[in-house]
């Protein structure tokens, strides 16, 4: 892999730093403003992990758990290498499975103990593979937002900030990778969106690599904006044990979209990544109720009715 | 299936008995000689839901939440037919797939309040399929313990339970299923056993008809008295919120084994089962933390010392 050696290295760089940045805005978000956090003057920082990958490589994880705002966090950063490709990693180029390769990604999921703050992923990656002596590379990656109970005026702000993050490469991008979005975080066994969506995009490789890396840290500086204002906005709404219950029931589902569904999750365990980086998205506390219901036209069933229904956010 | 019809009817009235004379165990035990339950008199029985299946049957899910001793328990009985076995039904008869295909079955999954009362499952099902004009039947099942604070007594006893069961049918019946049982719970992402084993058992048909059916049966008849005595034994055991807490923490690897492993879920949400009815063996509540290791010679530590680690509790 000779010749991407540079521009890996560009890549890697770049998404450690946007862990740092993204850290250091949801430790501001969960130890500033809040009024909890201030009166008790108690600083909540990241836990930092390094780990190696056995065939080379390794990471860093960093994460907050028990915060004031933020209940869970994860933000991952994985660079690692290997002999054989898992064939979770690529749908589109099954002639790679079992080749050299190497991996580099950020990873992101944000639990926020507010049921009216939004979780939120986001997840960006390269992946290089060596396929009869030529380099074969493609990014891939998204953002998407899961409200327990729903703000149109987020929603509609947060598939504007998607839009802004691809309208410099092509009118055509957004509605394409909302799409994909749509279609990907969707839940199958349930007939139900995972949340109201975003961006999603993989094999992604028609531009240049610079065009490509350049489109990879717009969803990057997106994200971290859009992400902020949203859940700065909502950390300190009031709430009840009744709300937190319906956030812990439909966080059930996160559950089930992740070991049953999610792409990156299949490839880090397929791959001998590492678990607890791995499973690092899943809600820290969670209940599954048999035949839950909400009640006609209460807060909770305007969750299934306005906000997961897939729908065009911005025109 | 014409020549099945009397022997499916007749296991499929044993499996509908077993249910309810399951259901009517665990409110026994849940509504009797529990201090909780008797001096607040309230009486908590199962929900009994009927549901059908589009291309023929249905099923019964009962199910009891919130219960003083019960914190959620579900027992099912479905019988569905269909024109396509789906892919997760047999491991072994990649021939059968896509050909037409009855199922019938019994699950249980018991999750105690109690942090001193394991967690059990059981599952007992039959399957025929039509392949050039011949009827195909199998046997599977089997039943399995997930204690969060073990008990070496209970672990003899529960083993002692399954060899008595399996012993009239040969004495390598035991030693081979609970073998099986071992390989099939066990999460590999965490190389760790989801429990205490017991018995696992698939493509069950090198005896005669009846024969595996009486198998079937005993396994059934021991599961109920096994459970029923651990139950009892361990249901008033005092305890307190950490003991809680853990309980909410290991149940987190039974969540990821159902979802990422376990082939009757797989099974289920392949051919578009009854969701509700499939996943009513999640817990009732669930954490996921960060790295979380017990302390060092801690009750807690013992689970994964003296309890995951497969061994052979009866010689």
């Amino acid at each position: 892999m000779m010749n991407l050696t540079e521009q890996i290295t560009r890549v890697a760089a770049y998404f450690q730093g946007l862990q740092h940045r993204i850290c250091t805005m949801l430790e501001q978000e969960n130890n500033g403003s809040s009024s909890r956090g201030s009166d008790r003057g108690i600083q909540q920082t990241f836990i930092k992990d390094h780990w190696t990958y056995a065939s080379g490589g390794g990471g860093q994880s960093h994460v907050l758990e028990g915060g004031h705002i933020i209940e869970k966090a994860g933000v991952n950063f994985s660079h690692v290498m290997g002999d054989k490709l898992p064939a979770a990693s690529t749908n589109h180029r099954p002639e790679l499975i079992n080749h050299q390769f190497q991996a580099l990604g950020i990873s992101i999921v944000v639990h926020p103990n507010n049921p009216f703050a939004p979780t939120s992923h986001a997840n960006l990656r390269l992946f290089a593979a060596d396929k009869d002596g030529k380099t074969i590379w493609w990014f891939g990656g998204g953002f998407d937002l899961t409200p327990y109970y729903g703000s149109e005026e987020d929603c509609i702000y947060w598939h504007e900030m998607a839009k802004k993050a691809c309208d410099p490469f092509g009118e055509d991008i957004y509605p394409k990778y909302k799409q994909w979005c749509d279609e990907y975080f969707y839940l199958k066994h349930r007939q139900e969106a995972r949340g109201i969506g975003g961006l999603f995009f993989d094999d992604l490789n028609h531009w240049d690599f610079d065009t490509c890396f350049a489109f990879v840290r717009s969803i990057g500086e997106h994200f971290l904006e859009a992400y902020q204002t949203i859940l700065r906005k909502r950390k300190a709404t009031p709430f009840t044990e009744q709300h937190k219950k319906f956030q812990r029931y439909r966080r059930g589902r996160y559950v089930e979209f992740n070991l049953l569904y999610d792409r990156g999750t299949l490839f880090g365990l397929q791959s001998n990544g590492r678990t607890e980086s791995i499973l690092m998205s899943l809600p820290p506390s969670v209940e599954w109720h048999y035949q839950s219901q909400p009640e006609e036209n209460s807060p909770e069933a305007k969750l299934y009715t306005d906000f997961l229904p897939i729908k065009n956010w911005v025109k």
